[in-house]
Parts: structure tokens; sequence; C-alpha cells
């Protein structure tokens, strides 16, 4: 690896508020649009009225793309990342979280605006998570955001979907797939939700199909992209549009295409299933830095899956033990 | 039991931030005051150097009493809590943490005065835990925040150590004893930590032998009080002077004494174990909802043991499964 680092994220920073729920309180909530098991953006009543109804909580930093920087970081990766957090108690936190396992993150912080970013998260007992995302200040990123020097200073630049829900955002975001490509670097994306592939549909099959070099997808984010109900053909469909592309598929592993080459990769089970809140942001971090070290397409998912695995046993997105301890 | 709660506490209202750490770094720290194991107390400006030194951490609300309060709710008892917050991002966690599990909070909140108080604590690869406390804004509970309407109404006032470290909140604890006589309910106090007993070890004395109905301690509080070195004696030199005496040691479980009886306790070990924060103040819990349910001892120091051994399986010092699931 030649350049200063291997990955730039960019992504909502956002602070994550965990609690642990029942069955029975996330049917309450469907009536107001919660989701099970999917991320719904609530606006700032809705998330005071939530975090009344929610038991004690936890707080941590989160934010898809924040996790997946997390994580590679924790593998021993060089990495940095852009967001707009507030100029607030969380902020802090989230800024210091970034600080602390050594990602680079400078993005001018948001004054008199809104708070920062907080995603309300229930963990059912079955350790699903269900996401209900106040963006606060992360909606503040805009195109001046944009660090050019740290995208011609990164062998890729990660993005996650969930920017495309707010047109500043995705106005930086365009600007950021340009930059990547002006200094020939790589573009990976995450699909990141279901949802917000139905409601980017277009506009993702054109950044695929022109832009995107590295493709992450769940299993319901691939069939919604490709509007075909069949995983591995939806997959298929959408993998020569990219160098490569990756679908998790949970407990069953991930599948990698690239080129003719198809490669299934068996996930790793944890010591206890806690909280699967960050599994597919941990496996991206995995994945992406066996790519950066040169690794083969296998290891590079192997590394997904034991990063991904270890996020899960415990409450919270990010690595608790340093993920280079585990390889 | 006829009154309204069983327990109501008073403590310093504080934020945890935890971050697992290496010996190395903790042996690093000792010329700046730290000391491995126990709670030091440092300024803002130490709290902020220390932070930036600390790695990625997790956010949750702690304070003895709370703590305390927290896992006697989440066994069902009916508690209330009084102690000070400011008015900020993080005063609001702890209110509504306090309010979720459903103990009775209603101190008035600070405003323009220091932020909410915080712990930074690391733990190291053994799971114990050193604490360094910013006060902050829990200096301020005054002897105005007393509500006396709640002790009168509560079987047992449990008071922290802590309290005595400042001017002011010490006052407050006293007027809160003197309550406690006046409306003939009982009073609890816990040690909180052997340099707290050394910095107030007449005050405490005085306060054993003339107030304090249930007391807890840990083995070192308790022979730091007594100024004996060998633990069971200095249990017995105590324990005349109370109602009841409880010493916490550790993974050998607990000792019990009242009148004639001295009762040994196991520890039940945790299915595993990863921080010992707040196994302390999760015994306390257990061993006051034993007695404000009218159980033995026996079966009070057991419930201690059992509300420990959840809080030490997991970071953070509250439980995260419901304790009364584990009855």
């Amino acid at each position: 690896m030649t350049s200063k680092y291997g990955v730039t994220a960019i992504g909502n920073a956002i602070v994550d508020i965990l609690a642990t729920t029942t069955d029975e309180f996330i049917d309450s909530q469907v009536q107001f649009g919660m989701t099970r098991g999917a991320m719904t953006l609530i606006d700032e009543h809705r998330a005071k009225e939530l975090y009344g109804l929610m038991g004690p909580a936890t707080e941590v930093s989160g934010g898809s793309a924040g996790n997946t920087m997390a994580a590679y970081a924790s593998l021993g990766g060089k990495g940095a990342f852009m967001g707009k957090v507030a100029n607030d108690q969380l902020g802090k936190v989230f800024t210091h979280d970034m600080n602390a396992i050594g990602v680079h993150f400078d993005t001018p912080s948001l004054h008199n605006g809104p708070a920062t970013a907080q995603c309300l998260i229930l963990v059912t007992p079955d350790a699903q998570r269900t996401m209900n995302t106040f963006l606060g200040a992360s909606t503040q990123l805009t195109p001046d955001d944009i660090d050019e020097s740290l995208i011609a200073a990164s062998e890729i630049t990660y993005l996650e979907g969930y920017l495309f829900d707010q047109p500043e955002a995705k106005a930086a975001f365009i600007k950021a797939a340009e930059l990547v490509k002006k200094h020939g670097k790589k573009l990976a994306l995450t699909l990141s939700d279901p949802f917000c592939v139905v409601r980017h549909r277009d506009d993702f099959r054109k950044l695929v199909d022109n832009h995107v070099d590295i493709l992450f997808a769940n299993e319901e984010e691939i069939k919604e992209l490709a509007q075909i109900s069949d995983v591995e053909q939806a997959h298929k469909s959408i993998a020569a549009k990219c160098d490569i592309s990756i679908v998790t598929l949970g407990k069953n592993g991930s599948a990698i295409a690239a080129g003719n080459e198809y490669i299934h990769v068996d996930a790793i089970p944890p010591a206890q299933l806690v909280d699967t809140t960050g599994a597919g942001d941990a496996y991206a971090a995995g994945f992406l830095f066996g790519l950066t070290e040169g690794k083969p397409l296998a290891e590079c998912g192997r590394l997904g899956s034991l990063s991904a695995s270890e996020v899960i046993s415990h409450m919270g997105p990010r690595p608790v033990r340093p993920l280079k301890s585990l390889l």
C-alpha cells in the first residue's frame, strides 16, 4: 500500500443509544412507523418521545461508516472519516472515539444548529436491532466538507448509502465519487438498508453502473437493488457492474463476486450472540482491511466474518477487544 | 412493607465513561495520582487530559448509589434517588436512565454551573476497574435538595460515603441522617472506597456509632474503618455498632454480622468476568431488596451475590438483563 490511508469513509456521524426491549414493545411502535430490523428516520419530537419510552440505555459512538472505520483501525488499518457532529457533549464523544482508535477525523463541527445525530436502537431477545435515527447535525455535511486531499491520499473511499437520505449529504457523496475517479482511486459503497435502496433505487443503480468499484449489500438490499427475489441471481445480475461485490448473508456467511469468481465464505459464530448492531459495518471493515493488505478475496471475506463475530458478541456496534489481537 | 418506597438513595449523580486499557497504561498514570482499583478525584483539566488518552469508550449512567437504585428497581423494588446533574446531554442521559428503570428522581438539575459529573473508568484485562471522577454538578447537591417527604416515605435511606468528599454534599448527608432518625426509619451507609474512609475516618466512625443501622463495606474499607488488619476481626469490632453490617469479599462472597449472627455467603461466579465496575453497588441492591422484602439475612446475601454476578458479566455498572428475571 502506497497511499497514506487505506480507507477514507464518509457517513453520518451518529451516537447510538442502545437499550434491550421486548418483541411486544416493537409491535406497539409499528403504528408510528417503526420497522423491525430496519432503520427508520425520525424527527426530534419523535426522538424525544421514543427515548422516553425506552429502558435504561448505553451510549456509544455509531453510524455505519464510522463503525466500519473504528473496526478497520482496530484491525490495524490506517483510515480517515468525514462526517458532521454538533459542538455538544455527544459530538465530543463521537470525536473522542474516532481519535482514540486512531482514525483521522477533522470535519469541522456544527455550531448553532441541531444536536449531534442520535440513533435509538432497540435490541430484541433474538439479538436483532431496530434502529430509529434522528439525523440532527449529520444532515449538515455539505460538499464543502469533502476534503479532496484525504480522498487523494486514500486507496479506497467508502460511502454509506444512508447519506442519500439528505440532499446536502447526497451532493457531498456525489462530489466524493467524482474526486475518487479524478484521483484514480477506488470507490466502495454500502447500500446500508433495504428501505434506503427502495427510496433511492435509480440513483444507486446509476452510481453502481458508473462509479462503484466495490459494493457491499445484505440479502434484502441486493434483492431490492436488482428487483430480483432470488439472492444469488440478484447478486450475479449486479456483479458485472463492479469489480467486486459482496453480499452478507447473516449466519450463512457471505458471497463474493469478482469477474468470473463467485466465492462463499462461512460466518464465524460468536462466543455468545448479544446484539447484531454493526455486524455489516464490521464485516465491511474486515473485508476492506484484507483488500488494502493485498489479501486474496476469500481471506478478505474471512476477515469480515471474524470482525462481525466480535461485534455481535456484546452490546454496541464497535469492537470492544482490539480486532488485531484476534488475527 | 408499608412505606411507599423500600429504599431512597442519596449519592453523586455520575455518568460513567468506560474504556478497556492495559496494565502499562495504569502504571504510567500512577505519577499523576491514579490508583489501581480505587477511585481518585480529578479536576476538569485532568478529566479532559485523561479522556484524551483513553481508548474508545462507552457512556452509561453510573454513580455508586445510583447504580444501587437501578439494580434495586431491576429486582422489582420501589425506590427513589436524590443527586445533582447539570442541564446538559449527560444529565439528560442520567435522568432518563433513572426514570426508565422506574426510580423516582426529581432533584432539580443545575443551570449555569459545572457539567454533569463524569467518571473515567479504565478496565484492565483482569476485569478490575480504576476510577477517576470529575464531580462537576454533583458537588452542588445541598441540604436544600434533601426531600424530607421521600425519606419519610422510605423504609431505608441509603447513603454513599463518597458524598463526604464535598462540604455541601456532606451537609446534605448529615441532614438526611437526622431526618431518617426523626421519622423512625432505617439508615444504610456504604463506605464507598478505602481512601474515602481514610479521608473521613473520624466522621464515619461517629456516624456508624450514632446513626447507621445497616453498613456496607468491602475488605479494605472495613479494615481502614476499624484500623485492624484482619478482616474478620475488623468486621466484628464494627458489627456491634449497627444492626446489620455486611463485608463483601470479592470472589470469596460476603460476610454478614447481625447481633450474635455471623453468616458467610458464597459469591455466584458470572458466565464470564468482564468488568467489576458496580459489583459492590449491585450487591447492596440485592441485599437491600431482600431486607425490604422481609427475607432472612442469608437470602439477602444471596440476592446480593446474584445481582453482582450479572453486573460483572458485561461492561458497565448497571444490570443489562432485568434482575427480576434471574430470581
